[in-house]
């Protein structure tokens, strides 16, 4: 009989927008204890607490770094701090819970993943539709090769949105769809070049309506648009595959996922005598099944899996690594968008090999 | 008291996939009678006929074009077929209705037009769907200025299609949303560049997703995604204004038209500053209406407006010159999506004044 | 090698709401010769017709029935005169097929019925429902016992309807319910009390919306809401099983059965205890499969049963048996809705055993 | 200026499903100061509020009703003991916030409303539902005369739920219908009589279909499903009104409320003659409107009004009196259901006038 690990101590850096949602699944997570809720603005954290809550308000991030009881710290800061607030974490010998993105910049993201590593630290991505039962869904038919070959993604997520002040509608919603498909592709595939198109039709200073198209490196393409100033909410992804496509409705509260057996196919043989009036096309049009999906907390899923690869001292399944291969989709297509929507190659995360996530990244 | 104009004889050319919906519609209309059907397939023409019909089968263009009770022609032959026929027609005197795409190239559209303005004849296209409740609706709301300014169009038509042996995704699906924008845009306004992206994961010989990005003369960008892989079928324009925002969803019955008066905005005064952190950004939600809309066969208003311009001697709605802007957007996309995805310039149509189809093109 | 029987020549008696629905179909059955719509208005058949059709317009049944070449009729007349009509008709020597109600009473029905089997010829009533795709899978899931045990039929049929003159409500859309329900439930079970409550809040001087209770031989029930005063169109069927649960939505057009591996189940040690404190209730929540099913139109399958019963000699799936067990239902649930709403005794249809349509009604 | 009245000090009774939805809106109502969440069990109470909490852990009612710093307590034990807590608690001269249903018996849920009354202290009951944007909208319509006369009500409430082990589907689910309707009725119109159908058609032991029509007493038919065995989860009202119909998707997270300008009249001058066939029957299909609605918690509106009731010394919207009301309603149909389903008189709740909710019951 083996006893439980002792709890892991925690803080919750940032108040904003997500970090109540921090608290409170740190708060539902048994083998955490959440130690503080930091924030350079004491009222507004006190405030996310509430009057009833025994947990601490600090608004010294080296305060709160230099409690030994803190194993960990889940950042929830604006973006522009993200790689400063992280690297005094794993500096100061904490695991690292970060939201997305990673760091402002590619090479600040290098940095942080590799500092994790050498410290033998987990650096961890709050990617958290990965943590959805969709999501997970997705990858096991992708991965099982239930779809057969991939044909197309395409993802939708639009709606009247915040414009924010600090990044355009690519850096501020794309990095979901991103990160999904970067957890769900066939093993070994990547996006190679990515083009983007976008306009700022209210003059807002950026991007507010913007489509990207990746190429990946099976050929397959996959196209994302986000849109702020939609009238309605759209969350909606179709994967086409040979055997199977999938239609998932984020949005839908009874079937999320719908799982066609139709598709089209050529008949091999005819291809052989390359005379395309010959080609038989073939269609099938079949049932469709809504699997029965029970509706978890994603974050929840979070904070098992930064839990379960602190104390099985390997890396999460979104690991840093994810996120850096987020930021390189991302900064590509800024490029591309500012310079006339051609295609422009992702730059190669040339991840050690004994760090792939891939290989050990195992939700708990 | 006026005596009614006496009818025009007519005859449909193609009894293929369309050419049915043209017998029944053309039928259906008082002022015309419908004299033959004409297919290289006789036997496919009598059975599109049925056996209790009076209408006579023809199997020669030419017999069809010698008769003088034939005064106008519908032309749904195959697309490579429809200069061919429409110029023997114009040239034999007769009014021609074609189907999209208004011939295989822009030359040879643009001999059509200008033989059509020649000898005085109307010369039609078939973009069926600006006959709509909908699309007329949207054409008024948008150039009696309710959306406001104009800031995004999408458009997706994707379903589980036939592959085309002779077109690919763009040419068969795409003239229906290129046409819709350009019977819809604010007059003066056009499409100039165009950027296609688009794969063929089936191995079919030709693109079967693609997505088009237009940059129209008012800065602003339409986007159209056309699919002939996707499980579910889905036909959504999203239009975003100003004022209010439109979503068209052609599927659902009883609300194609949503009207949404939501929408963001930045306070004009701030921009003086150049304070970015100073904009006020603003967000209305309010209501939605969907208006009430009779359910009308769209093809029977094209068969009703065809009769009307030919009686009236002026350009219809969906002129010749109408079909060749759309050919040129079609052109430039093709070129896009052969050469990279990046942004190509759109041919300007430069249709003479005295021609202009917004001017006098109205509706029956 | 057969040759093909002859074919048989139809007449369509009635030019109103259904009959141009009959024509259509009627042309386009191969085994059907259409020789006459009948009309006491010439002029409303002619505009059936349209001008460009060969078959003749009469005006008076006693012709249409004195015409050899007629073998069978279609009867889509006012419901008042459907006895006269098909009872001259039978006695005529014709085969004849009826819109519901089968006739105004009960006793008039059952007159109908019995002269067709004592003459030998085909009574068939229109249940176009039974005709579906939709309505025959049902059927196929309840008979071959893939739902389990029937626990509840529930079924909504409401719209912003046409006030009828001449029927209430009930009479005028609960058939169409009723009649699914008598094809589709298990061999055996029938109808045996029903419960009607209505209201007219419009002052039309009938009942405008209706709600029955049906309560089944084998101890369900089975509920119909029939309102011509709905702003929305809902189609819309609940079907309750041991083993499935079944939704059909008419409407959709892409998921019109949605079959669900869901249910309630009270374990059955349990229940010998007669201790309801300690019964084990579980739920099960699993999968929807929605099966694909093709568009068909469900008249053809009627022309093609209705031939297919005369050809063969034998009772269609809709016999006039079908149509006598409605009007009992129907006639009980007036009973009801007239006295008070409480359940009241439906007549049982005595059929001769050798005359069960059950065991032979085929779809060809 | 004034000063804010002091905290009223409150605790929750009952840590089972809906206990911990009371514990997080009392704990966010800045009026109210959470002493207290006292259930037997004091390990699922202290599972309710986490290990984080200060809030404090009781396990006897009589040790929270002696705390003078308790004002208030609302109740969400089982409905068995809902009138022995409640009772003590006013005795105890505290204020009540209790579940539905108000008490397991009319003549009990007297007793506690006359006893409040007497006492002067509020006695409120939670229909939630009430306190909905859309409830509240609908109620503004209704009692505004923009629906126009009133023609029917139709409630749908069904899902795959458990099967309760103290009450039927009626008592479990129709309260909220009920109490809906009770909210929303024009003033002074009531339901006068109700017939219940239902059935057991697993062998729970008690109904788990049930159907409910009432009368109102202006003529008007109100009818309810519930259903604990559906596939689907369905909450959906229908209102027609002579000038609007409003149909109320409470599922839907973008168009909960749709007001239909639609409707179907009689011509009044033409009933003066008695003329049926005369009757002109006028249907008008106008615009839909979605009206917007910020998504609110209603508990937390239930809690400003059980705080203003009792700041205001008046009653509160939903008081025990509308609890009585809807007592009167469950208890008559379940005597129609027991005993076959005919219309049952509902007792007529004598409410002194100068009690009457509807006169000052307004929401803070």
């Amino acid at each position: 009989m083996t006893s439980a690990p002792p709890r892991l101590g925690v803080a919750v850096i940032g108040a904003g927008y997500w970090g109540p949602n921090l608290v409170r699944n740190a708060q539902a997570t048994p083998e955490l204890q959440l130690r503080y809720l930091c924030d350079l603005d004491a009222a507004r954290a006190a405030k996310v607490l509430g009057e009833y809550s025994t947990v601490q308000v600090a608004t010294s991030v080296d305060e709160v770094l230099a409690d030994p009881a803190v194993d960990a710290v889940a950042i929830a800061t604006p973006a522009a701090s993200h790689y400063a607030v992280a690297m005094a974490a794993l500096e100061a010998g904490k695991h690292v819970l970060v939201e997305k993105p990673l760091a402002p910049t590619y090479d600040e993201g290098r940095a942080l993943v590799e500092t994790a590593d050498r410290l033998g630290q987990v650096l961890m991505i709050d990617h958290t539709f990965c943590y959805t039962n969709a999501v997970q869904q997705l990858r096991q038919m992708i991965h099982g090769g239930e779809l057969g070959e991939l044909q197309y993604l395409d993802s939708v997520r639009i709606n009247l949105g915040i414009v924010q002040r600090d990044v355009d509608v690519l850096w501020d919603l794309a990095p979901h769809d991103l990160s999904i498909f970067e957890n769900i592709l066939p093993p070994g595939v990547t996006a190679v070049e990515v083009a983007a198109q976008g306009s700022d039709p209210v003059g807002a200073g950026r991007a507010c309506v913007a489509y990207l198209t990746l190429k990946l490196s099976n050929g397959v393409l996959a196209h994302v648009h986000v849109n702020w100033l939609s009238p309605t909410k759209i969350r909606n992804m179709i994967i086409g595959g040979s055997q199977r496509m999938v239609v998932w409705d984020d949005l839908s509260m009874n079937q999320k996922l719908a799982v066609y057996d139709s598709g089209v196919g050529i008949s091999a043989e005819t291809l052989d005598l390359d005379d395309r009036a010959a080609t038989i096309v073939s269609y099938r049009n079949g049932d469709m099944v809504a699997p029965a999906m029970p509706n978890n907390e994603a974050l929840r899923g979070v904070m098992a899996e930064f839990v379960a690869a602190i104390n099985e001292k390997r890396a999460p399944l979104t690991d840093g690594w994810s996120g850096l291969r987020v930021l390189a989709m991302l900064e590509a297509a800024s490029t591309s968008l500012s310079s006339g929507g051609a295609f422009v190659p992702i730059r190669d995360v040339d991840q050690p090999a004994h760090l792939s996530a891939g290989s050990n990244g195992v939700i708990a």
